[in-house]
């Protein structure tokens, strides 16, 4: 059995080293200039390619496409009938993205594996790194279906869901080249499995201000999210006089201050956004007649999460029924808190100490692949220092705080063959 | 010379036939099952063939398309050396549209011309019809550059103005089959014109209200368009504190608010709106980082509309500096007020009185063709009372009304017959 610790400083590990490859996986993009790939998109279908590359160099087996789109490759244990640990982010991202956000974890794994390989290490159980194909929510109303899948949780329903342009997933799947009638084979059996591990950006300022460039995380927070639609009545913005409105837009501006205001009245402990906002038919001359934002409300307190949305209901039909205009909330996505397991999530904290790092433990307002794994394995996070947030070009973690999540990364899959 | 009281009730002017046309128009749309012709579109050439060929029909010669993609007719005077009254009103419409706006005024200037024809009756002045291509201001920022162009205010830079799909007015005007390079034929000689009158739905409640079929138009409000950009910073709407945010769209939410609320602060006298909102790079889960809006703000007195305007203007600075955000206000498009001529609007009530109607005197909040001609040649209008308002789908004008407006426009040529 290898050493835990002090952890050797691999080449595989370094920070430069996976932040170049952060950098190629970031040209593959549908809009030149900026990294935008959305899911089972011609660029998404190209990163997997150079995923699936990268997978077999580092020494992982069976590499293939499952039927979610996303790319799977194996470590194989140095026994019969052993256990496996998956350790996986996502390669889709936002529209105008930062390049660390999914794809770092994705990076780490496969570097850890082939920190392994180069060492000549096999251990008492298999690796699967998985790189999912569909986290961001971004292209489809439904999302996370890669790992749901891999929990046995897909909705077959997820297939129909079409993006803006009328493509349903299924066809996407189709035009991505995976095998859509192969779901089934995706689930892994819990009692094979050791638990889900997921490396990540923190996308929030915790760390940053706390200083410390990794974190344990200690559970992810429970989401709702859906849209409003407000219906009021179109008319000439010249000829209708004021008093005469039932302008959608306006009420809709008084409804995103609600929504903001009850996001604010519980400190940190709750977000609530609106980020799409759409008006029918708009003109610069035209009073707005119908309009439909999104709403994403977020926290670990799932009490909390609902009676937040209940009060943002009342507010938004006590808007309507001044400004007499329809309002309707439809919440179409939402998923529990999920905590992070126990001694899983205390041996990343012991390995993170043996770096000579303090082991900060957060939550994550964030959703993840990992969430999905609530009830099914056990799971654990580890965040990474990351600058400026996620969603937007100016996100940053540190070579070095890469490297250091690199080795943490290595040495819980050597303290984990300690121990099972 | 003819009588000019009572009028008969000749067939080209019946509402039912007229409406009847209407209908036949509203079927040239970009969009089955609406009406959305947006200048020099496909759907407006074939609209413009078919005014075309009814101009034609009602006797008017030397039917053309100008340099600005309006289609105009001339009915020869009855003597050499005659002056020419311009009876206009444009075929373009918004997204969604009713079938009245604009296409009404040209219908019932042909329908007068026709009746002539049908009369045997040359009058001692020239009429010309014109069926402006671009009045809405939809596709491209500049607008009304059909009536510009007649009153010699045509602007060669408006040429250069894109479209949402990054096609120029040049390119646009090409593809119609303009002769783009015979702007000046454009132009009419302010001395060899008796002035210009247009027939248009009311676009507002006030004749409805007030039970009259036809109204007097007093002036035609002044407007200010453009718009307003609001630049945040992107985040995750996950992990991105509230305390901590500079929420492009709840910005823009309070400044909307803010528009309604000067809009309203003057009564009736001035409206103020919002009809257009974008946030760059949208989705669900990402915090807006920029948001543009347009702005329209309209009112008769010049005065109360740079004093909104300036209003507007601190308020969106106070906003943006309380919320950490920047924020700029961009007023593309300026027209002052322009009023109607006196004698013309005087003759104009003259006949609607004489059709044993009131003559029930109103501004016009939107805008028209008729105001490039403020200071040109005099101008006049004559609304017809609709239901619903404008720009949206259930604009409606009663036959009967289209009727009654269709004779009076046929007196008022009659008369001033009389007259020069």
């Amino acid at each position: 059995m290898p050493q835990a610790a002090p952890v050797p400083a691999l080449a595989p590990l370094d920070g430069d080293t996976i932040t170049a490859r952060l950098k190629e996986l970031a040209a593959f993009t549908e809009v030149p200039g900026e990294l935008t790939r959305l899911t089972l998109t011609p660029a998404h279908k190209r990163a997997a390619a150079q995923v699936s590359y990268w997978m077999r160099e580092a020494g992982l087996t069976q590499v293939h496409m499952d039927a979610t789109g996303s790319i799977v490759g194996r470590y194989p244990a140095d026994r019969a009938n052993a256990k496996t640990l998956l350790i996986g982010s996502h390669i889709d991202t936002v529209r105008n993205a930062g390049i660390y956000d999914g794809n770092l974890g994705v990076l780490t794994a496969i570097a850890a594996v082939e920190a392994l390989k180069t060492s000549g290490i096999r251990l008492p159980f298999a690796i699967e790194v998985a790189a999912f194909a569909d986290e961001e929510g971004v292209r489809f109303l439904s999302t996370l279906t890669s790992s749901k899948a891999m929990a046995g949780l897909f909705d077959p329903r997820s297939l129909e869901d079409v993006d803006a342009q009328g493509i349903s997933r299924i066809e996407a799947l189709r035009s991505f080249g995976a095998p859509v009638d192969r779901v089934a084979d995706c689930r892994r059996d819990p009692q094979d499995m050791l638990g889900y591990v997921e490396v990540h950006i923190e996308q929030g300022p915790v760390l940053e201000a706390a200083g410390a460039p990794l974190g344990i995380v200690t559970g992810i927070a429970g989401a709702s999210r859906g849209h409003v639609r407000v219906r009021g009545e179109a008319g000439h913005s010249g000829t209708l006089p004021m008093a005469m409105r039932h302008d959608a837009l306006a009420a809709a501006a008084e409804m995103i201050l609600a929504v903001e205001a009850r996001g604010r009245a519980n400190g940190d402990d709750l977000v609530a956004t609106v980020g799409t906002l759409v008006i029918a038919g708009s003109a610069v001359n035209v009073v707005p007649g119908e309009v439909q934002f999104s709403l994403d409300v977020r926290t670990l307190n799932d009490d909390l999460r609902h009676a937040a949305l209940a009060d943002i209901r009342a507010t938004v039909a006590e808007i309507a029924a001044r400004r007499g205009v329809r309002a309707s909330v439809d919440i179409g996505h939402e998923v529990p808190a999920a905590p992070c397991h126990g001694p899983l999530k205390e041996r990343m904290a012991e390995v993170v100490e043996s770096l000579g790092l303090p082991a900060l433990r957060l939550p994550s307002g964030a959703g993840h692949d990992a969430m999905v794994f609530r009830g099914i394995m056990p799971m654990a996070m580890l965040f990474v220092r990351s600058q400026n947030g996620s969603h937007n070009p100016r996100e940053y973690a540190a070579p070095a705080d890469i490297g250091l999540a690199a080795e943490a990364l290595y040495a819980f899959l050597l303290k984990t063959a300690q121990e099972v």
